[in-house]
């Protein structure tokens, strides 16, 4: 891990902050800014300069006294930290609403992220097409990711489902899985899991919602 | 805000875990099961039974010394703090993919969370329905508000869209958005952002598939 400060631990606050900053960052390349200080990007991002600062210096830091931080270079750096100068593909597991949302959303695309195939336990779905996507057997996914350099699963299944589907992903040598499903999945110590819970998000609002009435 | 023990102010982060306790009372509850100690639920959940103790007395605590928590009991508990307990209607603005992914997702139903109408800009698809949820013209939003009681707007559209459309809800009275654009809105301090960024949650993917390679 190139990046690291020697003998540092990045935390997961830090990483989760990092896509946030690549998305300023972006903006501000579209707007032809050079550079930029980190108490002008501090109430652009509304966070205080100084915790910034020390986001950053977690990569052996970007800036220089005085001049603030190159744009572009500080991007494409937060890039590479995250991955995104190379491609990652993605299978979807689930051609439901959802699964399809996630297969027809071109601005994954745009990151690197390309969506090989959707696989579903449906007759009536398969052999149909997501934005030139195909939607196969769930029985073919085995071979399929023998065959195929596949990064990511998308779970995007019914929560009874989930952990049998994510065993049989995780012996494919799947060593990522965006799930989807409302289940906390349990993997070996070298798979990660984003978990995606749509439904505890809009439960965040009606906390709100109630707690003011 | 009766639940509340007096003068404490619940932490974002005891809030945000309140939705997987609630998961697992509901798994609980559909195992017959009529109570549970904080080790038996540290056991499942995966956090220590000093933190669950913690977390549950912030709202005065639903447990007995020797006897643990009464299932259904502290179910019904923190879905009344999470508002569950009520209905809450909510517009998509937005009727792509994802938009009408939402809208076809009948779990939200289950809690409560009813889909009242889709707004789109795009004549094609005005008049079309997702799951008999009629798309409207994004031109009668505001009558539609007027009209309705909607608590919960949720933004599927493009970025560049998002603050004007969030500026035009907020002035309509609405206190609680669900906002999957990849933008930080600025909004008044009485309304309620819940931001889903799903580029930003596959790249925290890419980077941990980036850090171990």
């Amino acid at each position: 891990m190139v990046y690291l400060a020697a003998g540092r631990e990045i935390s997961k606050a830090v990483i989760k902050r990092l896509p946030r900053y690549f998305r300023y960052l972006q903006e501000l390349e579209a707007e032809g800014a050079e550079r930029i200080s980190s108490e002008e990007l501090s109430r652009r991002m509304k966070v205080t300069a100084s915790q910034i600062r020390q986001d950053l210096n977690n990569f052996g830091g970007f800036g220089q006294q005085g001049y603030g931080y190159n744009v572009v270079y500080l991007k494409e750096e937060i890039g590479k930290i995250l991955g995104l100068n190379k491609i990652h593909n993605i299978v979807i597991i689930g051609g439901g609403n959802l699964g399809r949302a996630i297969a027809g959303y071109t601005r994954f695309e745009n990151r690197g992220f390309l969506v090989r195939g959707i696989f579903d336990v449906d007759p009536a779905l398969i052999g149909k097409q997501v934005r030139g996507i195909n939607v196969m057997p769930i029985g073919e996914i085995e071979d399929f990711l023998k065959n195929n350099e596949i990064d990511i699963a998308a779970l995007a299944i019914p929560k009874a489902e989930a952990q049998k589907m994510a065993d049989l992903l995780c012996a494919c040598g799947i060593k990522a899985i965006w799930n989807f499903a409302h289940k906390d999945l349990e993997v070996p110590d070298d798979v990660y899991v984003e978990n995606v819970n749509l439904i505890e998000s809009l439960m965040q609002l009606s906390y709100k919602l109630n707690k003011d009435n």
